[in-house]
């Protein structure tokens, strides 16, 4: 039975009822605008299922009626993933009401959560069982588990924890044709075919929609040190790197780069940062954690640094003597984006490459990057433990950042076709929604490609799942 | 072009030369058994190509005749996924060749294999960087990095480290038209596109034939701590692993169960073993390893079991005070396979369970068992950081062993259903295979087989790829 698509607006609304189907201009507003206002698109309504069931029928209905659906969680995308294109043809589906926490299960340390839980109330969820939810992000006051499942969200314990995907047990996806596949189990083990979970993590909405998950959750960590050290040069940082993963094992949790000028701005726009190792080309902002109370980590950070300062690896550290200390050291790199906003315009790159790789990479792309723009401004910090850079261009000083911005192509260019001649990603951590939709089809192998193609013709094969994302 | 069936070994013979096609039956013969011989199988020929382009020259001339084929590693698997049947239609495809370390990246901490590389010679090349390649199995002397990643091997370090899975950056992949697919990427974040590999690891070889990969490596540990604890049942056990992963965190890498009688036959087949903390029902053999030299890690293991000790969780327990007696304790638990091969047939299961449904499920299964099967003793042990138990059902002492595996359908009814009831899984870490085709037929729902053939029907679509394995 297929409905006309006319109808569809009050085949939802029977469905989820009328207050959770929007479609008053004021209403929809914000669901289809990303946060950073990069992209305006349009919608047949926004529908707010309240429960897998009604995610179900909801998806069910569209698919006859053969009306698209961009799923959206917090809306916090860096990519333009959740914001659909500017027909008006599509139906939003926002997983919003969709935050009930399901089970947390101490024993075999998982927690199951719906798709609209935001990242916070999940930390605290495993905080208050005594244990850690280690995902952690900019966003995570707004994000929800769903877009950080369905982009695979890194974020700044990705060293220690692995990203979204390699934190996941089991998740519960609504299909393209509106059945529910129930993949919920909370095993560390379990071979019982293909690894369908796999299939939906980081496929940004395009195979399925993430309705609920089951988590892993670790040990809390009872002592924390956070350290702030510079070094003379990136081949130095990633040496660094080395010798604190092996005199600290998995107690190195965030090992974060911050080029000078990406700290100048930071203190710039933050004038009550502080500056506690001034005039050093790099940073790199160290998190040690253990879940030990009393295992002698100060000593043993304290002994790492030294040696790396005897060894001419670091020419100065400072280590945080207080909670307060600590969250300002953090507060240096956590304010880098704003401060970037503040200061204008910039061409962003999100990035990674093999560790090896990256002095290499940034010596030879930030000259290639001034000899075309002269006076260009390299904003670098990121997640160095991670091989992840937030690689970013500003305009020469006293410009207009706004022109700058037309060289943007260009940039990509020169940037992006440096990492992937290193073995790099051109989305590291951010997706590639509709951003980099472009630069997915002019680095990806044809093979590549023609292999993802068929995967979505597996799973959505009328393509109506978040159409003109990804692919 | 096509080629007739009859002439495929000919061309094989052309592409890899005829020293590398094995037709003969005696050099045939330990390719199509299995190494329990349990399997047996027959080939139109072996083939053992030496590089990927060989490789993928191969699958192409094959798929050209319609040939299908049989991919093998070190052929140590436990349920014939490498053994073809019994037509002698298929070419088994030996990786054996391959076994070239293309590149170690000590800042990168990565490692670049071949498939045929074995894992023991993974380890070791590692090692000799100073470094750790964590997966650990029995067979790590033969069985070979392709047939882990094919399979998504797991064994004894899973609980900290993950299973081979999780080891994984990027691989090289020949697909089933012949085509190589380059997906050799050492990043940790990549968020370009769909995750095509995770399709491929763990497929058991029927998606694509895995010729290499880029593999994690990590801080060598230079503190290793083994200890022994008794527990009273397996609730208490599994408290133990709880208040240990609080205790230690990332330090604990394994903590293995060993039941009474698994124990007891461990050492009667081993009479030299150790017997250091006599009848008790329940054991857990723990071991805490550390990066760093010199952490206080004994202080910190014995405080934990103090701990267990005075809240009545362990009764008691023994700290090995050198290598030789770590040894000696770890050979308890790895001599429970040949102990039960010795001790004549029994009926074995590889299960997980969420582990706080594990106490349960071990009496209601054990007791549903002996009411079916009156005498019969069970034998279990396993990987209970990690929920996977391996619970073998032995005939009743003195009755015939032979004739107790005719009741195999029976007893797998009985630990299966309520495996699954549990959330479990029939499957934790030794594949599906031949072995346990029928029984995933039987508990997956047919929604999960459905998208299984859809993705098999997307990158094999002539089924020409390890057919009858896995579904």
């Amino acid at each position: 039975m297929t409905y006309p698509r006319a109808t569809i607006v009050e085949r939802l609304q029977a469905l989820v009822g009328e207050a959770n189907v929007l479609t008053a201009p004021a209403d929809v507003e914000p669901y289809v605008v990303d946060w950073r206002g990069r992209y305006r698109g349009a919608a047949l309504a926004v529908v707010r299922p309240g429960s897998t069931a009604e995610v179900a029928a909801v998806v069910k209905a569209c698919a006859e009626a053969d009306v698209a659906l961009v799923p959206q969680g917090g809306n916090t995308g860096m990519c333009g993933a959740a914001t659909p294109d500017t027909s008006g043809s599509a139906i939003i589906l926002s997983l919003a009401r969709m935050r009930a926490v399901r089970a947390l299960d101490p024993a075999n340390a998982t927690i199951t959560v719906e798709a609209g839980v935001t990242l916070a109330v999940l930390q605290q969820a495993a905080a208050e069982a005594g244990l850690l939810f280690p995902l952690s992000l900019a966003s995570e006051g707004s994000c929800t588990i769903g877009g950080n499942l369905s982009t695979n969200a890194g974020g700044t314990a990705v060293l220690r924890y692995g990203n979204a995907r390699d934190l996941v047990l089991g998740i519960e996806v609504v299909l393209a044709d509106g059945r529910v596949w129930d993949g919920l189990r909370g095993l560390r083990k379990d071979n019982t075919g293909y690894d369908l979970k796999q299939l939906f993590i980081g496929s940004e909405g395009t195979l399925g929609i993430v309705t609920a998950a089951v988590l892993k959750l670790f040990a809390a960590p009872r002592t924390r040190i956070t350290a702030l050290a510079a070094t003379g040069d990136l081949a130095r940082a990633v040496e660094l790197l080395r010798a604190l993963k092996q005199a600290l094992g998995d107690r190195l949790v965030g090992f974060e780069l911050i080029g000078d000028l990406a700290l100048r701005l930071s203190r710039k726009h933050h004038p009550d940062s502080p500056d506690p190792l001034p005039d050093h080309p790099w940073y790199a902002l160290i998190q040690v954690n253990d879940s030990a109370a009393d295992a002698g980590l100060g000593a043993l950070v304290e002994g790492a640094l030294a040696a790396a300062v005897d060894a001419g690896i670091v020419a100065d550290a400072t280590i945080a003597q207080s909670q307060e200390q600590a969250d300002r050291l953090w507060a240096l790199r956590e304010n880098i984006s704003e401060a970037q906003r503040r200061e204008g315009p910039n061409i962003k790159h999100d990035i990674s490459l093999p560790i090896s790789a990256i002095p290499r990479f940034v010596d030879e792309t930030g000259a290639a990057l001034v000899a075309a723009f002269p006076g260009a401004r390299l904003v670098v910090f990121g997640h160095l433990g991670d091989g992840n850079l937030h690689y970013n261009v500003a305009a020469p000083d006293g410009s207009a950042a706004e022109c700058f911005l037309d060289h943007t192509p260009e940039a990509n260019r020169i940037v992006h076709d440096r990492v992937v001649a290193a073995g790099g990603s051109i989305s590291a951590e951010h997706g590639i929604g509709q951003l980099k939709r472009g630069e997915l089809a002019h680095y990806k192998s044809p093979l590549e490609l023609e292999l993802m193609r068929r995967v979505k013709a597996a799973l959505d094969p009328r393509g109506l799942l978040n159409p003109g994302k990804v692919l």
